[in-house]
């Protein structure tokens, strides 16, 4: 990109035919016009600069105008510096709340589901998560319950009026996945999956992306701009541990991204800490050191025996280590001034 | 997998009616049975081994007798300790000689594609390499020519006769580029896509599945696995740099990975020098160094004109230097005992 | 190390007699016996478990009794489960309180060093950083004042009344240096340099022991075991951030290994965000974070002027922003259940 | 460094008057110098090129002149465009030929050292290799023999006609090992300790520097920039492993920064594929691969029976093990157009 474009950014208060207008202004002047959404603010790419000063005055003024300088612009902070609020369901992650989804890492069975959804509420959780594909390393690893998993989750939130987030694997699940959860999950493994990307964009449904751990901080931002260009800008980036050399635990959460990402994305952030540290006595202080860094939610894997977990047991909390994780991050939340989110 | 099962190995030697017969020994005795087939050889895996000593004199004994003691069985060495050959075409990978994939990264024109497939058969390329659907960091940058130039492989695969080999994306392209093609490469950030490795396992056609960028030398083995399951054995596994701290080159080749996979699998194995170092400098030293580790294949960048390459420019190499290369590459294969491999 | 010893642990509430009787009781039995001491606790490591039982009743009863399970064993947790707390002059670090220390990377200027020191203790700093040996990556690089900038060090302390750390890079230095400053800081490219270690651990001062960039979080114990092992129990270790692929931030904070280090060592934990990011807007959110994950103490650079240091000036923070940040890390603290550390 | 000066590099061909009378010439003009050695070459920088133009026509030209534009200027290739050969007693490094120190990681008495020595030196190795002073992670691991191994080391020189380069780890042994040994190494774990870097070099003796295993390719050259910097070009570059997130092998060998090198810097380069690998079977394939990517030499850890070595015995081949990789190098040299080194 050797001349970098001016983005006119227009929010709700201008009109569409306003917008219109300038596209007509563009076209006549034989500029390719290309129009961009981004929830409802509108996003109109000029290359040449003089075109903007020829406007004429009957045209509305752009909310933003700023300079297309990288592969991500999509998500750049500054197309909506308020940051974005994405909805699963009756919960909001990016309103400066802290959100917790918890669940357990693979739906089992019914009894496991229902009563690990019915604590996880209980003690304040605002979403259900679990993994009904489960992309496994090993073709001889279990593979999780796939669509009779999925009635499960529905009759979960059912019960508990917490919404749903499952992860997808494959661009031809996205449609039935997206009539029953409130929420997709990309994992770490799919986040350069583009076609899945491209689908998951185009179905319209909040989803979490994953970072990949081997995947660096702009890389995953650009990962988002394939789900952010089908105009889908309901998107949570989820840091859930690099690779790095150290030993001691299952990735090395890196809070640096965290802390980067808010500054140069609108999109909310969300943290992994169980699938990070991959031990139990590690996901209290990463929670805490996740949100003191800035993240607006957390997603934890909890089960009620993690020794009989069919998957990723051994980092599973039990749920009175999850009530005790709840309780500290109230008054850690205040201290930052900010609260805990509950399900409206 | 608490207790390791028996795998109970049978080459083309042992008759299909001999296996049937072991089939309904332990169906008889209410075992489950499950039958995996890698080229001609098939594999019995048997959980108790006291219906291996109770198996009658009329049962043919296996070729070979393992235990699987790991998630990675179907790729042991032991289960094929002589090694596989994949034929792409009329070109073989894995017989002991030293194989050149040579091409441009990215289809470009009809021009260019005829031109570098030309000048890499001239010197002694045995593989033509292209890609037409290129997986792209940024949504924003060219993403190939898709299915046109699927036509221009075709066409540059009838003026040399060598195979071609192309990288698949989407699961449901795998059909349609496997009825033109010889080959299809899985890439580094598909390595994990189990959806698309089990379509391209399905498909029978020969694969190089390249290594993710942030994945252990297992988890590529366990990767393969997913394509053996299938009944597919045409596999070859590609080391192509993983991320590092080392910021002098695009990723750090990690050699260590050839040298264990040919201790541990008896698949060959190919090294990409060039995505690898992204350097056209660092071609030449790399894939000396991977063929002296003991790499059966090496896959290369060439462009004619590098600085006008839309995808990856920097680390191709120009056809002069692809042919002092090649000059290189026979007499060190000589020192090594082995030979460069030529199109039958 | 293949038969564990057991370790009898004594604090003060044994006499210095009942320790004598063990010794003598394990040497009449021709037991070799080497006593080791950390802070007032002694250990005595007894590998034949049969004398323990055959103890006489007039012996008296060890305070723990631990089994030496790994080359880690003086800074193991449950040695001394309350924690150890480091005195630097009349600030402690490890009592439950957070305690900033913050100053210039360098020593450069009386001015620049006085203003820094005024405003850093001003918002509340309980100690003084300031390096006078500068270990630089290259020979040709700024490479501190030396032992002019000493004086200044000294100068800054009688000013403020902050007790004063700087770094140490040669075994010769120690005693000069000891002579002056409250503290040593041992760097991240000096953590496995062992004649440095076993001369700081002889000297008896307080020891900030940086973690090596490319080290793990047991290595650090490790290094931390050539300290202790020379009866310097005042050592506080300090994650710098590790090496990793990512590219957007100097280093990659490791917050896990603070979380780590706090389950498995008495020692006291400080992090280091300067260093960590490299950039003056990481500083804030790395040094909440850290505190959230259980960090005792954070060590901060502040420069007057940025953009004219002599030395990583990239990463320091201005005295308004310093202000601030004390400003946020109060009520955090207090979310935390813990509070600002003051000087005595 | 804004304006990069420019670098007068006088061979010997040039007189000392010569040389002096630029010096003049420059300090006559009020300019700073000082005048830097490379071997029996000499660097004078001048940053008002102005000052070069005005020369009168009695100065003598310099054989090169190059800009200074990065911190590592002694050590870049453009100063010596042939390369430098250091001379470890009879061998000699950097002459094209493929040179192999071989011995014991540690000695560890009288007769494990004699009976290693004699048959590396059957075999074709050109160096001895030997540990007396051991920098060992945990204080409670074996430390070397000390001064008693070093009169084993100047024994296997007698009985063999080796040259013996031995391990330093401490600023205030330097002078006692330059009494005995050939050359000194300078460990992956001190290869930032400025104050051993400046010792050594200093002493004017050979030096094996091995990078840290968490430093990159430009910080090793920093490091020899030190060495350098003290007048002593005997400096050989040596490639040990980089930490990286693959746990397969001890460390990730990393030969990209061995052709990095070759084309950076005028220094040999050595590979050490006993401990990068860790592991006795993947010493022969990185031995090859080292030399095939254009390493000078190569440092092998031989023990008679590795199962009993007091450090580091997992990664140590047998004599048998090391006859046969020299047996396979001879024709590998040979078909790269090199030769094996001889002692002389």
């Amino acid at each position: 990109m050797t001349n970098p474009d001016t983005l006119l950014v227009f929010d709700e208060a201008v009109t569409r035919a306003g917008v219109e207008g300038w596209i007509q202004h563009l076209e006549s002047a034989g500029a390719p016009t290309e129009i961009y959404r981004l929830g409802s603010t509108l996003v109109l790419p000029v290359s040449d600069v003089d075109l903007i000063h020829r406007a004429g005055p009957e045209l509305p003024a752009p909310t933003y105008q700023v300079l297309r300088n990288s592969q991500i612009w999509l998500g750049r902070r500054d197309l909506r510096p308020a940051g974005t609020e994405v909805s699963f369901g009756p919960t909001t992650i990016g309103d400066g709340s802290v959100a917790v989804i918890a669940g357990p890492c693979a739906v089992e069975s019914p009894e496991q589901t229902m009563a690990t959804a019915a604590v996880v509420t209980e003690h304040g959780a605002v979403g259900l998560r679990g993994g009904v594909f489960k992309p496994r390393t090993s073709p001889h690893s279990f593979q999780g319950l796939r669509w009779d998993g999925l009635d499960l989750l529905a009759e979960a939130r059912e019960r508990t009026g917490l919404p749903v987030v499952t992860e997808v694997v494959d661009p031809e699940h996205v449609k039935r996945l997206a009539g029953v959860v409130d929420g997709l999950q990309i994992g770490a493994r799919n986040m350069q999956n583009f076609a899945l990307l491209t689908a998951v964009g185009q179905s319209g449904l909040p989803v979490v992306l994953k970072r990949g751990f081997g995947c660096t901080v702009e890389e995953t931002l650009a990962a988002a701009e394939y789900l952010l260009l089908e105009g889908n800008d309901q998107v949570v980036l989820c840091e859930r541990g690099i690779r790095t050399f150290e030993p001691s635990a299952r990735f090395t959460l890196d809070l640096t991204a965290v802390a980067l990402w808010k500054q140069r994305t609108h999109l909310p952030v969300m943290v992994d800490p169980s699938h990070s540290g991959g031990r139990p006595e590690l996901v209290g202080p990463l929670s805490l050191a996740a949100v003191a860094a800035g993240a607006d939610a957390l997603i934890i894997d909890v089960h009620l025996q993690p020794e009989q977990a069919l998957c990723d047991g051994a980092q599973a909390i039990r749920p009175q280590q999850f009530a005790d994780l709840m309780a500290r991050l109230a008054p850690l939340a205040a201290g930052l001034g900010r609260r805990m989110s509950r399900v409206a």
